[in-house]
């Protein structure tokens, strides 16, 4: 108990820490921030989206970094209705909109990535083009499938939603695939389980780019006990497996 | 690792038990569901919205029981932006709409909930009301200052985010405080300390309501490993304190 009050405390303390009159929705070109797009589409999981939103979004709130500017993007600019049934307006839309240098991609995973969404060329298609430039693309549990399915993880490990291994495995059984792990980094690529666990694979990105103390306090904000250590994941390029 | 895969299974079965064609957006008077109102405004924290929000959902993909209709309502129908960016539109307004019987109210901490959200007569007059009918009344984090301005937890034992427990003694020297729990459940109110431990209270009152079978399935959709007993609560209508 005494840990988790502790982790409150920190939370309001990221809360009341806002800058006055910073409007998180700016989408900027200022190189200060790492511009972050989340792709939305009706069916996307509310925590899928939310944990990773709000574990990269807190990074506004430490001092001498370079701070996470998130933001949705979706087909149109039209509302989107998440599973469980919140109605969100995108922030961009990739057909009618310019959009901003992307420097990270989430997939949040949705209702339909094991099958309509899957025949969604445009998407498809935003998802490739992005992909080539992106400094990190990620995907929460079958958002896997949108990456794989946009052809961008030729190549490369991954993983997605465990009851949902075999099927990946078996739609492109050229990837190698790891299961029983939180998620996996290879190179530009970090494929998550998914789930509420979506807050690790976010973490495991925050104390990469930014060291473990920061990822410790934005991990106390969100009032998660955060160690790397204790975590199942596999990270290609050191050749590196924990399980 | 091995639970927290069984959980994510439990979470994608969930999903997928989702009954076709029905719209989780259905505010209806249909005495089949619980209405349960999410008060939102600008300043809305994400995870204390999505939390709740989820949890409740989920109650529809559980067989034989009255299951819970999740919805938002705001003051008025123009979008809300939460505290870390996201852009939502309510799904009904309290001074514009009629709205349905609202059995569950819930209040999710927002960020000015210590200082000009307190001066919202209008949005005080909303919770006053429906404080009269509802079967239960719950707050997280600093929602229990709105319920305490508001005047509805006069003679109820209550609690609020860790940090914020000395201001809330101060502000409303009357009410009954518990520091260092997760939850208070006081005949028709549950006032939570919040954060991303929000889902413990709305857990808590789906086992209250549903039973242990269904608590633990929803939490394990959740990716939650979920046991009241291990948990620091207080339920002031059996004199039970947890610590």
């Amino acid at each position: 108990m005494i840990l988790i009050f502790l982790f409150m405390v920190s939370s309001c303390d990221t809360a009341k820490d806002k800058p006055e009159g910073e409007s998180p929705r700016t989408v900027t070109l200022n190189a200060e921030y790492y511009n972050v797009a989340f792709l939305i589409m009706d069916g996307v999981y509310n925590t899928e989206l939310t944990a990773p939103f709000d574990i990269f979004h807190h990074t506004r709130f430490r001092d001498n970094i370079r701070a996470m500017n998130v933001f949705t993007v979706a087909k149109t600019s039209k509302p989107v209705t998440t599973f469980e049934g919140i109605r969100l307006i995108p922030d961009l839309s990739y057909l009618e909109d310019t959009l901003p240098r992307i420097d990270i991609l989430v997939v949040p995973s949705a209702e339909h990535h094991l099958n309509s969404d899957l025949e969604d060329r445009q998407m498809l298609n935003f998802v490739r083009q992005i992909s080539t430039s992106a400094e990190f693309i990620i995907s929460h549990c079958d958002g896997a499938f949108v990456l794989a399915e946009a052809g961008v993880l030729e190549g490369k490990e991954s993983t997605t939603f465990p009851a949902d291994i075999e099927l990946y495995k078996k739609r492109y059984p050229d990837l190698i695939v790891h299961d029983s792990v939180l998620f996996v980094h290879d190179g530009r690529f970090i494929t998550s389980a998914g789930g509420a666990k979506s807050f690790e694979a976010s973490l495991y990105l925050v104390e990469h780019l930014y060291g473990k103390k920061v990822a410790d306090e934005i991990a106390e904000g969100m009032v998660i006990n955060w160690d790397l250590q204790e975590i199942s994941y596999v990270r290609v390029d050191q050749k590196q497996e924990r399980n």
